[in-house]
């Protein structure tokens, strides 16, 4: 059976690393004999609003709705286009619209990769971050009251929902029992938010009556962010609402030196929609156009994406061949990001040689 | 002239940490001369709340109206009294209604403290983190819709005003400036959080155009947190919203291995009202009544409280007291979670008697 996956490069780096994700899940493909088909996407990129005044074709959603699965590269490049309206009209639009409720990180430090942390060892830190992907803090209501007066007041409104909250945390309680520690932290700030979250802290708690068998703890978003560089240890998956997931999820990654290198899911659990992957980084306007931008993000969520269309050894595997190639540490190979002095290339061919 | 002081310990280790802090007040009063006043009370705790039904009594403004300065403990003993209760009577309205607009939390790496981060050493990390204090996400506007069934929704409204964003990123911008770096970070979202923060942006790019010498970037709030983990000696001064503050300024001190150490000062620069000082940390029931508790945090609010008071000398005493018995390290002295086997009150008195 045919798996069709539609491939948005998007900007800057995101067209550089995105022929080394296909090239890992070409080998995968191979390997284990799937039958991927590819179709490449110019649109969700800034190019592409310069030259038709928005991100997006009007029939995007039809389109993809035919793929089984999206493999996005990076978005957004300010000079051209404001981050707001580039993100809002592409990525924010699609994991909205199809409703990509999960946002799934994974923080794990890697053989062969320098973390920023004292004294931590592959093996130390291996959690997952479960971002609600939404709502919550991402809202576009609210409005400017006395425009351009000095009386200027400017509301933004965070709209959550229960059926929003439940299915998130039900998706984190249910990662969490798989996994051997079953361990789960609430990310919080009930005592200074003091409508929605002490609201979370209730569903959070009505919904670990359901299982029993997981191990439940929250924290406050500030001294959680502070627990993650302290005692990165002590996670195992960790549910968070949109904002606090996003900035948990960029910390994570950054405590296990892999800020350039993590995947990102974006998840319709249901299968009614697509679900989306693309790696954490951005489109990197400062490296982009040299070669230079580290694959194996986007090469990692091509691995997360394989597991998802019911592949997981053959995620597996790829994870595996980064794994082995990072080992290796081969200078010639690396790249800068890496202190080697490969390029993207170079990079990718070696991770899909063994794969 | 007579300065008055208002004690308020609060709940847990606030009630230990305090006499420590007015210990080392009170030898930096003898060798400078100055002539300080301390009047102590009971409210703004969770005991007083049992007790009252209240965190304050109905007078509690025109009595601390009377005072120079607040000094504060911790606040907090959830299974007393639930912290958006404790907090929202207490320590977040004495920073609205005595509009203490900035809350300065100062990250350095002190000699003697283990920073988690690999391969940085004292004089690597040395910036402020300059808080929105009264508005923003912290409001109190919003509410439940279908309460109870499965419609149940939650709205909560993020509130900025301009007046309130132009008078911190002012203070910001000034400190900025008498800084030997004269940078200056703003956080931000405004790719996610697309009404208050795009708008926030340009506030901080008209302000910044009052100060050419002053040179501004900013980050977008979940990269800004991994780069607090990987570049911190990129930052001088950061200015952020209530919310993004109150995180940054939990993890930068988590950087610096100082969270229980780091000092706050919540200020109202035009001396209309009292400012107010408290440790960073909070009033940890896991340890309170052992007398263990570190009273670094204490003591160098003082030190910020005597600044302000227009006493820069012996505010950069205490510090230097604070630095000396640090690196001293002596185990019998430190509290044990600098791995010392010293009690609050022997690293009280070691730094008091340094003054
Ligand atoms: C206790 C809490 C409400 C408070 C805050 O969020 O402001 C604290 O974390 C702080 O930073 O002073
Ligand atoms: C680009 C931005 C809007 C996005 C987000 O905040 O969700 C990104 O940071 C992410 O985490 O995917």
């Amino acid at each position: 059976m045919t798996q069709r996956i539609a491939v948005i490069p998007g900007d800057g780096i995101g067209t550089e690393v995105m022929p080394e994700g296909r090239r890992a899940l070409e080998a995968a493909a191979r390997r284990f004999g799937l039958d991927l088909a590819f179709e490449a996407f110019d649109f969700a990129s800034c190019d592409y609003y310069l030259e038709h005044g928005k991100m997006l074709p009007d029939d995007w959603k039809e389109t993809l709705l035919e793929f089984d699965a999206l493999f996005y590269g990076a978005i957004g490049w300010p000079d051209k286009v404001p981050d707001h309206v580039s993100l809002w009209g592409s990525l924010l639009k699609f994991r909205r619209e199809f409703d990509q409720y999960v946002n799934l990180r994974p923080c794990r430090l890697l053989p062969g990769i320098e973390s920023p942390l004292a004294g931590r060892r592959p093996g130390d830190i291996d959690f997952y971050v479960v971002r609600e992907n939404t709502e919550g803090e991402y809202s576009s209501v609210g409005g400017v009251m006395f425009e351009g007066t000095e009386r200027e007041v400017v509301i933004q409104e965070t709209v959550m929902t229960r059926t929003g909250v439940d299915r998130v945390l039900k998706y984190a309680f249910d990662l969490a029992a798989t996994r051997p520690r079953r361990k789960l932290t609430s990310a919080t700030k009930s005592n200074g938010i003091a409508i929605t979250m002490p609201w979370w802290d209730q569903r959070v708690a009505a919904m670990a009556e359901h299982y029993p068998d997981v191990d439940v703890d929250q924290f406050h978003i500030d001294i959680l962010t502070a627990n993650f560089v302290m005692h990165p240890d002590w996670f195992d998956v960790v549910v968070a609402s949109n904002l606090f997931g996003d900035i948990l999820s960029d910390l994570g990654p950054a405590c296990t030196g892999t800020i350039g290198v993590a995947p990102s899911a974006n998840i319709n659990p249901e299968g009614r929609f697509p679900s989306l992957f693309e790696p954490v980084h951005g489109s990197a306007p400062d490296i982009a156009g040299k070669g230079i931008a580290n694959p194996i993000g986007q090469i990692w969520s091509g691995a997360m994406m394989l597991e998802h269309l019911g592949h997981p050894e053959a995620g597996a595997a790829i994870l595996a061949a980064i794994e082995a190639v990072l080992a290796e540490a081969d200078p010639t190979v690396l790249t800068p990001d890496l202190k080697g002095r490969g390029t993207t290339e170079r990079l990718g061919r070696a991770i899909a040689e063994r794969i």
